[in-house]
């Protein structure tokens, strides 16, 4: 998996039907110093997740095996909000409680 | 996904049987500030997407499961026409309504 | 897919028995103004494609989806010859009819 | 594969329900010298392998073929804890036996 | 396929059950000039490959197709041992009869 930022939002209205109802977000791959680096991926959420949330995803035919996401032209998928990175241990990061907007 | 612009097309006669009827684009992937990118793929229409369209196209594996590139040696497809990215609470990208040319 | 160059071949007499009676060509990557690229793959030939010709190859599992390649230890194939790419309306290469060498 | 060292642990609580119950670790690729490249990933851990152990992991749809990882979204998995590495004859990694804490 | 040189092996005694039994190498990549690359992957060998050999190794979904990693969590397999590449007519790289040694 790969660990990134959710930063925005992708609206299509004309899609392959498969992908209907899906949300796509826009996700900015994070660095191990937390910061954004210029690669991102569109991710189909699996989660409920939201803007600004630390996050992982999944990518190639694994990102095909939540339910939602399941038999679709899916590549990448949110599949976990990180609540705490820890390396060296020392915390990297802790999620603030009240972060993330659905 | 990736996000992309359709800059161009291929045309092929001589091909694998199982790709017969699929229109295949040029595609080359944008950053985040929408410029194009060095990096290019091909990938086969799903859609009836347009020249110039800004759009996503999915990878691998998943790249097959769309109705019109199941099981075809594709590996790339475009699967969502991109009406608008949202980025930071701004529209990054808002498609001209009369966009694109079949 | 990626646009490429068949530009060598490879011989191989020990290799796994389920990839017997292959053509293994060495494709160089094309860039979108048609130089050669510094990377390459080794694809199998699914088309009876020759020396020189420019083609697209799929990688991945989508590479096992021909006929030729269906069940074998292949990831990469390639899948289209290239007669034409247009590009902005221009020819940005057709292809040489007498062009390849089987 | 790739060869990594895993320097530190993933905390999730709201994740896919199919990735319950797996640790997630964040692993560092290696360079043939054995440094630490800037490149990681997030794998699940297949084996109880502990923190700053040199592994190896495996990506793509390989990562779900073991026990633990089957039919999840998981896109990389540690499959196995390296105890030497020889190059040219000589060890470039030896593991210490006291090494890893789980 | 890629193109590579067995540089080393890689002993681990902790691992997947189902990866019992393989030999793991060192792979680096190789260069159309044939120098060794300073990327490289760990694959596991399908044929009884020797250290030293210049080898083709699939990755991916790809890297199961062999009767010995049928079904597991292996990502790349050392799947041809090359005896020749031609590059534009001449001999590019030409294997020694008594190069190898398993």
């Amino acid at each position: 998996m790969k660990l990134g930022r959710i930063v925005g939002t992708v609206v299509s209205t004309r899609k392959d039907e498969k992908i209907e109802g899906l949300k796509l977000y826009l996700v900015r791959d994070l660095g191990l110093d937390m910061t954004e680096k210029d690669t991102f991926v569109v991710a189909a959420d699996a989660l409920g997740a939201g803007l600004h949330e630390v996050i992982l995803y999944a990518q190639g035919s694994s990102a095909r095996q939540t339910r939602v996401t399941d038999a679709r032209p899916i590549d990448a998928v949110v599949m976990a909000i990180v609540d705490e990175l820890e390396v060296g241990g020392k915390a990297l990061y802790t999620k603030n409680p009240t972060q993330g907007e659905g």
